[in-house]
């Protein structure tokens, strides 16, 4: 059953990111999130995800080898110290009926909101238990500034 | 029946694209490919993907109301007259199996580029008839550096 989807855009080499929350701020009170390079896991959480579902998810941000050591090997982001922005991205769940998007098979957003920061908590534990990378966050809810820069967008769709 | 998945990034006010491929030709000699205000699109074609998936596909990025007009109305990329980039990213048909991706669903390559080539350009014939937007397209089976600047990312996922 697919309980949630994430996408995991890989990037090496010049990665910047920045996450922005400008609803309800003026952009220069705004907080700026940054990561080097490493991975953008774009997630949405479907109807009837719960914990479990987000502790298979932070399994497979850790271990999933999508990333290029310097041989060319395909790693974790552990082995290569990488950085991780988790970005909450509800529109993932929207279903195409005609021209327009509806998004009925979404979680309801507070316990979204619950399930999104648990992630995040989830991935930063595991992740400063193995590596120096930093996990940086977005805001929930909020419309937020993204700009990308990638060797080679690298996009994957994980179901779980 | 899915026969390929679609990742539209929709982008407002402050977006540029570039999209360079560096695979065989050092930087400074490689086509250097721009949008403003638009949208991108991430498309892979999983096997069994025909001339009729790429009809389907043309329609759904012509017509889907994934933009914001001046009065915050969704409406389509025509109604902005707004740029298009089209990017082949056979990565989004992969499986995870373990910790790895596996891309046995994809198409084969010949055909691949080819039903790419098509879409590249009964987008570019859709829109110039009504629009003043630019079409852009990336380079098929090649690593391309890619850049974007987000006012708020908008994700979404259309299987055809």
């Amino acid at each position: 059953m697919i309980l949630h989807f994430a996408i995991l855009i890989h990037t090496y080499y010049f990665s910047i990111f920045v996450a922005r929350n400008f609803s309800h701020l003026p952009l220069t009170f705004s907080p700026i999130v940054q990561i080097g390079r490493g991975m953008v896991v774009f997630v949405c959480f479907l109807d009837k995800a719960s914990e479990e579902t987000v502790e298979k998810l932070t399994k497979h941000i850790i271990n999933i080898r999508l990333c290029e050591d310097d041989s060319g090997r395909r790693v974790s982001i552990c082995d290569i110290q990488g950085d991780i922005l988790i970005i909450p991205q509800a529109t993932l769940g929207g279903k195409l009926k005609g021209k327009a998007m509806q998004y009925h098979m979404n979680v309801d957003k507070t316990l979204g909101e619950a399930l999104y920061h648990r992630l995040c908590q989830g991935v930063r534990t595991a992740i400063e238990a193995v590596s120096s990378g930093n996990v940086k966050c977005g805001v929930y809810g909020a419309r937020q500034i993204l700009s990308t820069d990638t060797n080679g967008p690298y996009t994957h769709i994980v179901e779980v």
